[in-house]
């Protein structure tokens, strides 16, 4: 597992034996089943997770108890709810496996340390904040956008596994569009 | 102005004058009117714009030139269009002034060569990049929910101004309600 998380750093940076022995103190690795919740709308949000294999959904229920999903996070992907994970405030939103998933994860103090330690480690968090960023900052762009179409483009454009991976049910929600209407899109 | 940048900064971490001189040098200072462009859809985007004074809208025109709200940003807010501003792409969204504004601007180059030259600047900009990302995963979750009274009273007690500064219907339209159920919510 180690080396994943080695690689991906390094797809940054270089990095010394000693600092990825530092960096790996820092985190720890979790095993989920499909179906499993990593976080549950309103409980604390313990760490953020790397997903070294598998697929996760973040996901809101509403008031309703109907499921909007807000992103898909597999290999190579950081999730959690930032604003809880920073803030250290209940969970707004879940993460729920969709396939037997491996993470690394971090503590909010962890990350601290970290950081302060190996300011290195800022300039790759800053790398991936800022694609995060864009990632939901795309995200708002779809869900304002009123083309369907173009929706589904660029979602297969941007990660075309995702359509071997998820059930076309949470795809349509994702794009939020009608079952039917994806299956015409996709055909 | 400088010292406006510099208390913005000084926020996250203090700065000696030396320090400050070189963030300084990689800025430069613009002014706009009302309804003028910072950036614009279809367009290149040379700048990541840090708002002194004044106030922003980062809209989409869609296919049908229906307009929709990103974000506004308002003083101490950076905003840009992030995947354009870091992939040298065409602009997907437009920046516009709903009040006169002062701005620091920073190109792409400059952004480069400023975390290079001083690290700690990488720790400063992976807290704005952080509380983008953040406000970005919150806007999601306010356009997936259903309940237009939450979204209202999550936006009055996040930023409690914009309800003096922004018209009544471009509230609504950032909202996703019309202009009567705004005027009732707000009642």
């Amino acid at each position: 597992m180690q080396e994943k998380l080695r690689e991906h750093i390094e797809e940054i940076m270089p990095l010394t034996d000693d600092e990825f022995a530092f960096i790996d103190s820092h985190f720890s690795v979790q095993n989920f089943k499909k179906h499993e919740f990593l976080i549950r709308q309103g409980e604390d949000v313990k760490y953020t997770y790397f997903v070294v294999s598998g697929l996760l959904k973040l996901i809101y229920n509403d008031e309703s108890g109907k499921e909007h999903i807000l992103s898909f996070a597999m290999e190579d992907w950081w999730e959690t709810d930032f604003l809880a994970f920073y803030t250290k405030t209940k969970a707004t939103m879940s993460l729920q496996c969709l396939e037997d998933t491996h993470v690394f994860c971090i503590s909010p103090e962890d990350y601290q340390t970290l950081c302060a330690g190996l300011p290195k480690m800022e300039h790759f968090f800053l790398k991936k904040a800022t694609s995060g960023h864009i990632a939901s900052q795309q995200r708002i762009l779809s869900l304002l956008s009123s083309n369907a179409k173009e929706r589904y483009e660029q979602l297969l454009k941007r990660y075309p596994s995702l359509f071997q991976r998820v059930p076309k049910t949470l795809l349509a929600s994702y794009l939020g569009v009608s079952r039917e209407t994806l299956s015409r899109l996709s055909s």
